[in-house]
């Protein structure tokens, strides 16, 4: 395949591309929110319309428990010798803190840096679609295809409940050689990647009760317990004082990386100054005494993703709070088991729940383990080659900090070979407000698209 | 002075009573806001508007300084033996969480309970109120009375800057016998309640920053240092894990209690169950080994009001937030000096500030030491003895926990003796949503008006 045929392609049919792209950012699938459930089950109809005219036979899935958000499932049946699945989520993150966009997060807008800017500009409606507008453009060639199967899900950012409880019942249509994914970064200065392993992730709501309502600190300080001091004393508790894991149990069964892992990791990792120019920090998070690497790619986290209690205006309101939370989520490797760890927390909560006060833990994901892939496995041969045409560097292999919880499962169930290459860059801000995706990244994605589809065609 | 005038004048003007009483409520005079400052002003002149008819010369200054919140000054000199200055503040404490609210905090509402919901109910708008329509009762009646200062001001839940700005020019105009005061509680069960200490009061704002932005949780665990996690660590290393303050230095020139006051104060506090069946909570907060009354009355606090940093939303949103801050206010006692206490602080914080963050203090108030007063001064016989008729059990001594900060200043600088008899309860729920003020509570107001300023006239 020709790597010029894929930016041919997007210069042809540059109007519709971005028209529908755009048209998928501007629905708010905020899959985690309830009254956002309307717009995922847009989005999944939306897809749906535009997969269909591709020769694609559709079903949408709505579950039944838990929140309702619908689960796309796609076939393209070409009697071909290989058979690919491909899975991307159309659900985005939250977009608060709002006043903190420059834009409207569902108003996607093209600036002059030639990037476009909206939640989910990139993760993951951005990479999955560059990557579908890739395989759009061989299948409206003609050339040869592998048998084509599409997941795309609306609750990867909340757990993937709906998939992980519908995988049973699809798994022997989901049977596949090859599962494709493009939810991920490549490596510093646009140098693909390939995804050798993706850590886990798990969350829940850490909760703290203190008195019935606010009271008066004066009156009361020395007295009554305060929960937002608590909540941070819990909170300080989950870590060492050398940043390590403070959790008893918490690091069992941890796989430490092996030498040829730690070599081929380090090979992809920015250098400390270029992550602190690009962030505003050194990477000196985690356990001191452990290099960049592996507290990056092989090692577990506890991350507090927010802590709330109390007063959080202007100047002084003097209470003692009646209540504390914690946004925590962790991030697994293997061979973490989920359910230990989560035992191991809830162990520890209760051993340091501070005096007076009740804990308790609520929103509980108990998510998905992480793994690591062997770098030897065939398909990475054919990757690693048509990524060498399409960028003369090669790609490096990433251990990936981040999850994509149900691809593990996803593996497990289709029996399919994971390759998951993507084309993140740290300047995109995933998560964040004013999150981007360049053009040059989309048109890289419909590339590596056009790139493997034919090599797995063929 | 008979105890049935108050009650009989309440009855007889009780339409117009209750009617000022709520228009005054309704002015929504949260004097740490700037979007308030113009309901300040408001309430100011209506309060001026309401002052005159009964005698007083009013005067409203607006300072320069800080936030232009105005004090209104009144003085009515009758050529009597003794001077009174009344101190009030007309500010409020911000309505938020304003979702907890029953009623309308600033549309006041009296149930059938007997009490009126609002803010500012009680603290300090129907207490101060209650007392001027005690002295409204009085000058109508026309009997002799005290020359008669009175001071509103409308920042004491914020610092009292304006005031304390004030006091130097206003030093000869403030000069006083009596320093009376209508802003602290009563004994469990409206026992009465003289004050015989309050403590200081200084608060900031502790600010955390880290990255740039909110970073993804999954690719920067591990790498990037965490605000989320770090408000937590520094706001708890104020503590030792015993509850005790770990702040070195912090208190110094802490005075010990005499086995005098500690006996007296003992005879106001509730019992541990009856303060657990109000509030929630048992008193188990402070530092453990050291008795309720020591903690609640006679030790300094550090208290946190608020922490906030990253997601509040629902569910799951994984990111490493780029800030943290936590609002912290510290309860002084003597003889701590405000400003050693904060340069305590100031080390603290920088000793602690976690790996790879920066840490500042912003939104400093100074504040006001604490004060302890001779419990065998002639005003408490005074008042005792005029306590003794509007209740049979008589007053118990008081040493408040909370804080009036300009209190001790106006102490200094007005020569007066301070008597600070107020009829709060725990049941008013002051600082916290839908706080209130029983009918009852009020008229306990009015009569000790009549009874002191009647006493103090002859």
């Amino acid at each position: 395949m020709d790597t010029a045929f894929a930016p041919r392609y997007y210069e042809e049919n540059r109007h519709r591309i971005l028209e529908d792209y755009f048209n998928l950012l501007k629905i708010p699938t905020v899959g985690a929110e309830e009254r956002h459930l309307g717009d995922c089950a847009r989005a999944a109809a939306w897809l749906k319309a535009w997969l269909r005219p591709l020769g694609f036979e559709c079903e949408i899935f709505t579950p039944d428990e838990g929140l309702p958000v619908p689960v796309l499932f796609a076939e393209r049946n070409t009697g071909a010798a290989t058979t690919v699945l491909f899975y991307g989520h159309y659900d985005v993150q939250p977009p608060d803190p709002l006043e903190l966009w420059e834009t409207q997060p569902f108003m996607p807008t093209l600036k002059e840096d030639g990037r476009v800017y909206a939640r989910g500009a990139q993760d993951d409606k951005g990479q999955f679609f560059s990557f579908l507008n890739g395989m759009r453009a061989l299948i409206e060639q003609g050339g040869p295809l592998p048998n084509l199967k599409i997941v795309l899900e609306g609750e990867e950012e909340n757990g993937s409940m709906a998939l992980f409880n519908l995988l049973p019942k699809l798994a022997e249509r989901l049977q596949a050689d090859v599962l494709l994914v493009c939810d991920t970064a490549a490596a510093p200065e646009d140098r693909p990647a390939i995804v050798a392993g993706l850590r886990g992730v798990q969350h829940f709501t850490l909760e703290l009760k203190g008195p019935d309502y606010d009271l008066h600190s004066g009156a009361h300080g020395g007295l009554a317990p305060n929960p937002a001091q608590g909540i941070a004393e819990l909170v300080a508790s989950l870590h060492r004082p050398d940043g390590g894991i403070a959790v008893e149990g918490f690091e069992d069964g941890v796989c430490p990386p092996s030498p040829e892992e730690l070599k081929l990791a380090a090979e992809g990792e920015p250098s400390p100054e270029a992550y602190e120019r690009e962030t505003g920090v050194a990477p000196v998070g985690g356990e001191a005494g452990v290099s960049t690497v592996e507290r990056g790619c092989f090692r577990p986290t506890i991350e507090v993703n927010g802590i709330h209690s109390g007063y959080a205006g202007a100047g002084s309101k003097t209470i003692i709070p009646s209540k504390a939370f914690a946004k925590i989520s962790i991030r697994l490797v293997p061979d973490q088991s989920t359910r230990h760890v989560f035992e191991c927390i809830e162990r520890h909560v209760k051993a340091h729940c501070p005096k007076g006060m009740t804990a308790s833990i609520a929103e509980l994901h108990l998510g998905a383990p992480g793994f690591r892939l062997n770098v030897n496995a065939p398909i990475f041969h054919i990757a690693a080659e048509e990524l060498r045409k399409l960028d003369g560097r090669g790609a490096v292999f990433h251990w990936e900090g981040a999850s994509i919880p149900v691809v593990s499962e996803l593996r497990r169930v289709s029996g399919g070979a994971p390759l998951l290459v993507g084309f993140g860059q740290e300047k995109d801000k995933i998560h964040s407000p004013n999150e981007s995706f360049g053009l040059d990244q989309f048109r890289r994605g419909m590339t590596w698209a056009t790139l493997i589809l034919d090599a797995l065609g063929r």
